[in-house]
């Protein structure tokens, strides 16, 4: 499958003034250049995981699937099905980091989209998961399918989103048939990598089906590889709930990958301070982990954090806090000391995009940057702690992550860039804008952002003083009324439309719950 | 002298809440957490500095000054007074270097506000020398003295300053009178390390006597350490102007601090490369810093760049961009080669305090903090690339800088952070709210914002929908109108305004130009 080539939008020069940058940055696969940062010491590291294997020995894990249950039984966990409580023991955990593989290829809808998944790979996903959305034009709303297939739309226009992520619930879209719609959106509205739910095995059934024959693919050819992802949240502290468990399962067998990630805030469902808490995560994603490897040994995961803090106050989740970049750095020496690939996660508690929500974001981000995630969830869009996804943040913070992939690329200094002849060209309190060095470069040599806007004050209020969450919209609607589409073979969607009709014909699946 | 404590300001808890908070971070001496990164190898930079070298060998500075001139001839420089040319041998700038203190104390108005300033340290000002500041009462206006004193009072409000920076240019006072007003200002309203303008000799040494007087420092004392700094940009490329020459000489005879920072957008008055714009920054710090040590070898002073783009489209300066990062950490590996103390630059060139705004600012910020600078300027406030100063961004950047402030001190990972305790504590799915470890730590965990808000939609809705721009009006609003000050001895007061009084009456001292 080919795709038709989508670069990021470019602001157009002026009529009389010179033509749009042909710059073409390759904003695709990321490796991480920023240093990684430690916040505790090495012996500290090795404390806190030596007590969350502890945890999971003595104090166990409650696996509400009898099924996971007799897998971690099987495996020799010491299980208990009155109270559902499973105590695990560190040998089977051992076991399991041997298998779980350090790298591997995600296999997106066009080879160029595929992502190279380990340590020091960096990708980004828009803010996941929101009940509601909202846009200045639209005003704040109930997540419904038109929102969730044109945020699939705004994630597909960006490269610098490696990945999809269910960006919104489509509410509208009646639960036993949601996985139909939101799995046929991913496929032809998008050749990334996409994200399936996992509520239950019937769905996932239904949508790895959908995948393969969409794709093209042979059972052998789809389980060489991941070609999609579900993110699994534990019910902290210590729980696995039933469509959780089976999806570690079913994505497992089918060799597809599992992002395992609790979801802790602190003071809350998780301890207090920054040790604790991911002391108490680290013990849950090993716990899930270790179900995965058992149910398929070197079945692709990847280890998940996302811990924050609650305001003691009022017990209101925050972001983009100290203690939530403090959890970031702590989680990435833990995924290093494993040697797994990871997420981590940004995100907003702001209730508009405001600097507030801009502020916070950028922290949360330069939190996994440092901290050295693979994977960065919620990087754009996400607001009131996950409730609703705009559509202005999520513009406005894909201006951050191009900037950050644009550092991605470094500099160079040979002796063309350090330049002693540009430097001779110039007298004393000269200008270098018709440098022969200006004049080969001025129109690749800087990132030219969607959004921000250099303009004076006097030009800017003629033109209305227009904030940049304002200019936002703009751009959005622009890309929604172009429909850009990845190029798709019609008798493909055509099969893939006449399968979601005769399984909605069947009944669906629900949801397990 | 003693000061009046201040401390960040709080939230309150609500009248049925739990009590506020009882953290009490100390934020006035930082140390730098983040590992540096480099964006160019040692060999890379060896080659820069050797062709800043080769720069002022061959190619020369215009030095207008002609003391200054004088002064390099007899260090063996080759000088052509005809064309104001000094082409300054690399021995010269050796021996410099040699004698550029490493590391030294800056002693402020209270002994809790001195700073260390060597690689490793970091301390912040709010943005500089804009000729207009604007907030939402009042809009946006040309600085008048009434706003330099209140920025100061708002600088002096925050710990997270160390340093006061000249915010907004007082331009109703006039010019022959201006140092006296913003040398009382910075003297009475608060005790943080002051500055001073480089606008001449006459006004050097009146503003050297109002301190010494006020300080009750005698020459000897005065001249032990740094009590006070100026900022001194070249006209780049390649152009020292007379009071900048003078400045140097002054301060550097006084043992006084100089900031040298050449202020260079790449395209424009530097080359387009990041390699090239700080190899021409460097060869005018070597100059600058060479001419300080020639006047008074060991004196004190940073090494300092600040190096953003030009939009090429337009020729208008941008600011937190990609360029602008990498060029920082240039600086920073530069700075670290010569192993001096360094300050480097956030700032944004939106026209008002939004998301363009925050964002640029924070993106510059971590390329200042993984530079490690040892000041950060322009770190809160600045707009419209320095042409103005912006009260709420004032307030809503010092969250960002509290943040960081927060991260400098770690966080600690004993056993009675990671808590197998507080973990065993809580049943699965139970909650952490009540535990030992929490009850013990809720009132000092956690970073307690002094602008975001963490309420729900639903709740922030009824409360009026306010973003937190218009928040941190009130927050400013709030801090000027409690008009908090630090102790001074009245009969000091009164010295220094009979000091002013009678230098106003003999006629001031015009700035030099």
């Amino acid at each position: 499958m080919t795709s038709t080539p989508v670069r990021p939008r470019r602001r157009r020069g002026r009529p009389d003034g010179p033509p749009p940058s042909q710059r073409t940055p390759n904003y695709r696969q990321l490796r991480n250049p920023f240093p990684t940062m430690d916040v505790f010491s090495g012996d500290e590291i090795a404390n806190m995981h030596e007590t969350a294997l502890r945890t999971l020995e003595d104090l166990g894990l409650r696996v509400l699937l009898p099924e996971a249950r007799r897998i971690f039984a099987q495996a020799g966990a010491r299980v208990d099905d009155a109270t559902e409580m499973v105590y695990l023991g560190r040998d089977i955990v051992a076991a399991a980091l041997t298998t779980a593989p350090r790298k591997f290829e995600c296999i997106a809808g066009a080879p160029h989209r595929d992502i190279h998944m380990a340590l020091g790979a960096l990708t980004f996903q828009p803010g996941a998961g929101a009940p509601n959305c909202t846009d200045l034009k639209r005003g704040r709303r109930p997540g419904s399918g038109r929102d969730f297939r044109e945020l699939i739309q705004l994630t597909q226009h960006f490269d610098v989103f490696q990945m999809v992520s269910p960006l919104v619930e489509p509410q509208d879209i009646p639960t036993h048939l949601r996985h139909y719609f939101t799995v046929e959106a991913q496929l032809t509205l998008t050749d990334k990598f996409p994200f399936f739910f996992s509520r239950g095995t019937p769905q996932a059934m239904d949508s790895f089906e959908m995948l393969k024959d969409f794709r093209g693919l042979s059972d052998d050819a789809f389980a060489q590889n991941p070609h999609c992802y579900t993110i699994i949240n534990t019910n902290s502290p210590r729980t696995l709930d039933i469509p959780m468990a089976q999806g570690l399962i079913d994505f497992a067998r089918a060799r597809q990958l599992s992002i395992i990630t609790p979801f802790t805030l602190m003071g809350a469902m998780a301890p207090i301070t920054v040790a604790g808490a991911i002391t108490l995560s680290h013990a849950e994603v090993l716990g899930a982990l270790t179900l995965t490897q058992l149910a398929q040994p070197g079945a692709p995961v990847c280890y998940g954090t996302f811990t924050s803090n609650v305001d003691m106050k009022s017990g209101a989740p925050a972001f983009g806090t100290p203690a939530h970049f403090q959890a970031s750095l702590a989680a990435g020496q833990m995924a290093r000391f494993l040697g797994l690939p990871w997420r981590s996660a940004a995100g907003s508690a702001s209730n508009l995009n405001d600097v507030q929500a801009a502020n916070e974001n950028q922290m949360g981000l330069w939190g996994c940057l440092l901290a050295g995630a693979s994977v960065v969830i919620h990087s754009a869009g996400w607001l009131e702690g996950g409730l609703s996804v705009s559509y202005e943040k999520l513009i406005t913070d894909v201006e951050v992550l191009n900037m950050i992939a644009e550092l991605c690329a470094g500099a160079n200094a040979g002796p063309a860039e350090i330049g002693f002849d540009a430097l001779a060209e110039v007298a004393p309190s000269g200008h270098f804008f018709a440098t022969a060095q200006t004049m080969a470069r001025y129109n690749t040599e800087f990132y030219e952002p969607i959004v921000h806007d250099y303009t004076n004050f006097g030009t800017w209020t003629e033109r209305g003083s227009v904030d940049a969450t304002h200019r936002a919209t703009a751009v959005w609607q622009a890309i929604l009324d172009a429909d850009e589409r990845p190029e798709v073979d019609p008798a493909k969607v055509e099969a893939l439309q006449g399968f979601i009709s005769k399984r909605t014909k069947e009944g669906g699946a629900p949801p397990e719950s």
